[in-house]
């Protein structure tokens, strides 16, 4: 019992004691239920148990406390006085429906019993008082099958052989043709059936029935479906579901009865208008089930117009009451309307556009509403085309992973890199299926029409670059192996039961991370104008500045295109995997001694540099931020004996010399390795060239576009201290002195600012501060170094993190507040300290992710930047952080 | 110009204007000089140039300021007037000595130059006016020869061939047997050489030879042996030298001049008693250079029984003014003695306990000043056996790498784990050589005398192992190169140009780093009595506590021995090692299913409880501390075919299996994958199993034991939030609670702590202290995250970091403060803010530092806990950090 005071705390509310705003406290059904009580329309009675009371129940070991037992039964009784029925009084039964109802909406993911307080003697003056005994029985026949399953679990499939059995002996099709005295026989099946498995007579005591039932519910907070959900949806374990009690009513009562379900506005294209379908004599199952057509919901009009206006009445005022498009059940029993739920409505991300600028235009919604009334994540899903929802619906699930870079594509298998582009050179669509990816594969992921991914999380490499370079890509799908023919090369692989040939047609889905046999068609990306107007909204709303990570032309074009206002991230090495780039960097890596080198980088220089102008050019003035070379050159060079002697050959070195410099290079904890810019201190000459080329470039587009602001920024990565940066500070300025003092035309400074992304470098941003004119905050090595989690292999050990509820949440997916954030607002107010204009900023993958975007607001940093694709994502978050109000989890 | 109002900095002091006390000003040798003025002994006058000048030098590009060379004229000509002499005066001309002088003794690290002042008038005057031609010339000679290679840098061959030239021509042994005229030739061929090539003529002016002198020893703080030294000592690089100009005595004047040096003690015993050498007639250099033989200082007593008076006299004195033995320089010019240098004198490790303890007797020091005189670096060397240093001169060097752990061994060299077991044990003594050691090896270490790396730094895998278990190492030796036979095994290397080959004998120096061919003979640790004494002292004026890092009975038995008060880290996978073991650990790895699982580690419970039981007993009841499995468990599984198939077999699994198992266990990023506390996440029964081995064995002992304090401590490693620890918390006392529930004869608590070596872990301190019970910092593990430097990796490229200063020191080595140590003191602070009995302590390599054991005093932690043979270090270091002292650098 917890008491604060006198005051004991209250588990169960009537619906005319809560409302709308008592959603946390009493689950999105039983707050719905409760305001439209409350805007005096017509509901059925009854009362909703707090999420409290489900979580008291697991705290106290899986009971029902006294305290709230009392409570259940003093709202009960104040129910059934009101109503003047009792449960199980056979001259005036009550009967009730038992729904779950978390906070968020969780579609189909906990229980329901409906009909509860039948026995067989209520059933019987039911069946007489009405008239009705074939409805009666129906009714019992239903809710035994229910309790059986959804209470003590058992085995359903026992029950719905029965009902077949019967259909065929008595010759029928439908349950509809089952006559009363059909059902009741078949009532008493299910009843031995109960008592075979259960050991025990099913309970007649509608008490006993409607507490079983509530404890049925709150267990089904934690079954594996809603846990999944859960996870997916980043819903906490500890909410628990409120359980909402409310008198039955029946649509299958009599022939105008009916039940149904509709839309305020249509959920596919938003379109304003009723949208939905009702069933005449059915329980809401019928709908669902299949058996019976439902018809469209504009029949109504015609067959009940009373009913129709007053339901359209309703649902007008619901929409603008909600302001928002709002998914509703309801029912007709004997002619009178009963609503049984609303709430906002799911919708698709085109929907959700249009609706919010529709609502807008309708007076309903201010911009500010309607930028906060979108998900990001639809955003993104906008921008790719998506598979045709009734090809889909047709494909052959091959297995699932993680949908680590949206889009849908469509290709022929294959294995290599190198045949991903030999195949598309010669016409063909492929899908690149590896173990997992490293940067040799960049290229072939290029051509690709998509990546999937044995290994590897939402940070894995291949989720990396194919989010960066827009392709669709499914990730960590478990239970594949490879098959390999003599030569060891892969020739197909098994998916869990499933074989997949190099060759054959296989398709992703990126916005799901399901993989399909075959070749299913897609439908284009469709941004309507609605797209547009809620974004440009969103921009005026915003404070951080939205950029973009690119590493091409290409890549920077598109950014562009979803409104990106800079590249804050120009991975220079990306470029390097190009097939004339690479070669160069590879005679930079392996030369025996400083002239070498230099005679590499000298080849490097104008490659470099070309890449830069196209950069520029392609961000016309916007800000571009090239970050030196980062990842361990071992990275660049392969290990195979082929390779290693082609290039020996292209070098003129032995294939021993070649091989002591992959071994030298090798590491054992490559992320904590030879990187960064430990590289620039090793090989200041790298750093050189790479700000020799940076320059050069800005200076080439300055004098071609004089009226451009073409200021180069060059980023310093993984430094751990200032003498780091400082000296590498030295080594850039001294380079682009001596150009800028060439170049007498142009008016040019040049930036250099640092990435925070070891620990160290966050607690000492004061000192760092002092030689840097930015801070780019590497959330991804950050995280990785705060955790000691390695992106690569953490995979292997974070499902039984969030099993056991040690980690709610993917700390790569979203920015871990409570550890890294520390450090990244430790170095925020640090570097201010030293330097009150530092521009500070995220680069890491959670740029593009709106949970972290609101922390990025809430310190203060001046942008993000995250992947071309997110980018949109990553506007309408930033305006929503601004006006403090996340988007609703619709998903 | 450096002005701070209108005063104007001193650079320049004369030896009246200094003391003992300006040391960092005046370095040793000007502070000396100063002191002993000061006391009134005979010193030669002179003044010093600051080593504030010397930064300066260099701040400004290599040049003398004006404002410092007013100061230095001002000093000379007063020199001048107090003397009546002048430089470069004929009449009566004033010779100097230019002398470096750091703040620490850096001996023979830098330059000196004689008798600067001389040109030929000069000496011709000098040469009659004394009547000793011949000493005259022979000053010039000397000077021209030193101040061409100190100043000038010129080939110094040239003028050595020219000296021998004119001996072989006279037929003379000895310098001393060459004339004046002699002399006088081999000068002019001097100046001819220097003027050849240099280009210009050798100068004449002695105020130019002065300020040119001043800027060569200025220059030499910066020459390559300089930085190797400062490197090798931790003594940074921007304090300068200063310059100590002093009037030139001559003790190769005349028959009753002479020179010698000697120690206020014996160096090498440490006995009481004058300990040197002079030689009559002869320059301080002719001391050292072995062609003529010095005369022990006792024969100056019946030689000039007057000065040996003063000088003994001057001796005690200087001894009881530094509270120290001595290192005197003196010269006696035509019987008058003076002294040109006093310094507290280098000794041997035996020496200093010897003196330390002798001068608490004689009353000169506390007992507080007696540990504070040692440094912690001397006891270690202490405890190993050392070469015999006759025949240690006698070794032919193969090459130098990091002494990783003290001691010295011979052996004959085997290049496998396994050979290093099976030659021991038909009766070999072997040195193993890798090109880096995994847990695999630690067996084979354990049986070889001595381990030498090519790779690795101080905390790298060889050097941990080998310092717990006492073994010598030296590693990272660059330069070696393995052959293979055709199977691929190795079967020798090359050391630099030497060649070793299975079988060979080598000697290891862990004191030095240094590698000899062949077998060299040793000479047993001799601890005297005095070494206990000393370290009584440091254990009653310590506050931390000492613990040892050890695995094995063995490790505690040593560990005891040397004082440690507890095991503060038993890390139980070493034991995993051992034949038995491995099996049972593999088996558990490679376990199908939890039956199978369940199965191997039932096998090593019982090798556990009775590993744990052997570590109590050998503690006698003082704590334990066992820290739960840490490494990820691909270390445990060898990756041959071989190994493979042997494993399949073992197990009954088939190698694909295994394969299969082996490569999903492969980790890109091992440091920061499924190891540590995520192991005990996954398999809770791994947990369940050891703590049930700790406990039982907890028990037993007690029953044993029943006056033992036997208190189980385990120990959760690399956590990163508070559930990880609340869960495996659960499993432990689950387990431990159903075990002690059954022990009703036994009362004993189990405390569970964490170790904090994620700075996650850190950062969340608060939160993980309400769960655990003492915190024991990972400083190894965090200095690789904080840094991002992966251990293993790191020495690639920290060179270059000191080369360009832009660390200081090894952050393995030396705790990081600034940046790991925030993280630290974060901890401890917001730990004890949760709960203020926290027991708080370091277990990394850095618990065994001096210095970082300083910073564990000042963060006021409860104890330090390191490898056995780090323990009387720790403590004597425990004790200075109390009393807030350090020792001197004397190495």
């Amino acid at each position: 019992m917890r008491f604060s005071g006198n005051e004991v705390n209250q588990y169960v509310y009537k619906f005319s004691e809560g409302d709308a705003s008592m959603r946390d406290l009493l689950g999105g059904k039983g707050a719905g239920v409760a305001e439209m009580t409350k805007l005096g329309m017509p509901v059925p009675e009854g009362f909703t148990i707090t999420t409290s009371a489900c979580v008291r129940y697991f705290d106290d070991g899986g009971k029902i406390d006294e305290d709230i037992k009392s409570q259940i039964f003093d709202a009960l009784s104040e129910l059934q006085e009101s109503l003047g029925k009792r449960l199980g009084d056979p001259e005036n039964p009550l009967l009730v429906s038992v729904r779950s109802g978390a906070r968020v909406s969780m579609p189909g993911m906990m229980d329901t019993i409906l009909n509860l307080g039948l026995n067989r003697d209520v059933v019987e003056a039911l069946g007489a008082r009405t008239g009705n005994p074939r409805w009666a029985w129906d009714s019992y026949r239903r809710f035994v099958q229910m309790y059986s399953d959804v209470v003590m679990g058992l085995d359903k499939s026992r029950f719905e052989r029965a009902i077949d059995d019967l259909k065929r002996e008595r010759g029928v099709e439908s349950d509809t043709d089952l006559t009363a005295e059909d059902l009741e026989g078949l009532t008493d099946l299910f009843l031995d059936e109960y008592k075979r498995q259960v050991g025990r007579s099913f309970p007649a005591d509608p008490v006993e029935q409607l507490m079983e039932a509530v404890k049925a519910v709150f267990r089904s907070w934690n079954n594996p479906r809603a846990i999944y959900f859960r996870r997916m949806n980043s819903i906490p374990d500890d909410w628990g579901t409120a359980v909402t009690v409310q008198r039955m009513v029946f649509g299958n009562m009599s022939a105008d009865s009916g039940t149904g379900v509709a839309f305020s506005r249509n959920p596919s294209t938003g379109v304003k208008g009723l949208f939905g379908e009702y069933l005449m004599n059915a329980q809401g199952e019928d709908v669902v089930s299949g058996v019976r057509t439902p018809q469209p919901i504009s029949h109504l009009k015609d067959q009940n117009p009373e009913v129709f206006d007053q339901f359209t009445h309703i649902v007008d005022k619901l929409e603008l009451h909600y302001r928002d498009m709002q998914d509703m059940e309801f029912t007709i029993e004997e002619g009178k309307l009963y609503m049984l739920q609303t709430r906002n409505g799911k919708r698709t991300p085109q929907a959700a556009f249009r609706i919010a600028s529709d609502l807008v235009d309708e007076g309903i919604l201010t911009q500010e509403d309607a930028v906060c009334s979108i998900d990001p994540k639809y955003v993104t899903a906008l921008l790719h085309p998506q598979f045709d929802a009734d090809a889909l619906a047709q494909g052959t699930l091959l297995g699932a992973g993680l949908p680590t870079s949206p889009g849908a594509a469509s290709g022929r298998v294959v294995f290599t890199a190198e045949d991903a582009v030999e195949w598309t050179k010669r016409g063909e669509q492929v899908i690149l299926v590896r173990l997992d990816t490293t940067p040799e594969d960049i290229v072939g992921m290029n051509y690709a029409q998509g990546v999937l991914t044995a290994r590897g999380g939402m940070t894995s490499h291949a989720a990396v670059v194919a989010r960066g370079i827009g392709r669709c890509c499914v990730s960590g799908v478990s239970g594949i192996e490879f098959s390999e023919d003599a030569e060891g090369n892969v020739v197909g692989c098994a998916i869990g039961e499933n074989v997949v040939h190099e060759g054959d047609w296989i398709s992703l889905d990126g916005n799901t991370g399901k993989v399909y046999a075959g070749r299913i068609a897609t439908v284009p990306a469709s941004i309507s104008g609605a797209f547009g107007r809620v974004m440009g909204w969103a921009d005026r709303f915003r404070r951080l500045e939205v950029r973009a990570n690119a590493d091409t032309p290409r890549d920077a074009a598109q950014a562009r295109e979803f409104g990106a206002e800079g590249i804050g991230l120009v991975r220079t090495e990306h470029m390097f995997f190009q097939e004339d780039r690479i070669t160069a960097i590879r005679e930079m890596i392996v030369a025996a001694n400083e002239q070498e080198r230099r005679r590499a980088l000298d080849k490097l220089l104008p490659m470099q540099r070309s890449d830069f102008e196209a950069l520029y050019e392609a961000m016309e003035g916007r800000s571009v931020t090239v970050r030196l070379i980062d990842p361990p050159l071992h990275e660049f060079i392969p290990k195979t004996p082929e390779a290693v002697a082609e290039l020996a050959a292209q070098t003129g070195h032995d294939t021993a010399y070649i091989e002591n410099v992959v071994d030298e290079l090798r590491e054992v904890n490559p992320m904590m390795g030879h990187r960064g810019c430990r590289l620039a201190i090793t090989y200041p000459q790298i750093a050189r060239m790479q700000a020799q080329a940076v320059v050069e470039a800005a200076i080439n587009v300055k004098r071609r576009h004089p009226l451009w602001s073409v200021s180069p920024e060059i980023m310093v990565p993984l430094v751990v201290n200032r003498c780091e940066l400082d000296y590498i500070k030295q080594q850039i300025d001294q380079t682009v002195g001596e150009i800028l003092a060439h170049a007498s035309d142009v008016t040019m400074v040049c930036q250099i600012g640092t990435m925070i992304e070891t620990p160290r470098a966050a607690i000492r941003a004061d000192e760092i501060a002092a030689d840097a004119e930015f801070f780019s905050f590497g959330t991804n090595d950050l995280t990785q170094m705060t955790f000691g989690f390695s992106r690569d292999d953490a995979a292997s050990f974070l499902d039984d993190y969030y099993d056991k509820h040690i980690l709610d949440a993917d700390p790569f997916m979203h920015l871990d507040r409570k550890g890294v954030g520390f450090l990244i607002s430790r170095a925020a107010e640090l570097g201010r300290r030293t330097r009150p204009n530092l521009r500070l900023g995220v680069c890491g993958e959670h740029g593009g992710d709106p949970e972290s975007i609101a922390f990025c607001e809430e310190l203060g940093l001046d942008y993000v930047s995250c992947s071309p694709y997110r980018v949109p994502g990553a506007r309408l978050a930033a305006a929503q952080a601004v006006l403090g109000r996340r988007a609703p989890v619709r998903r």
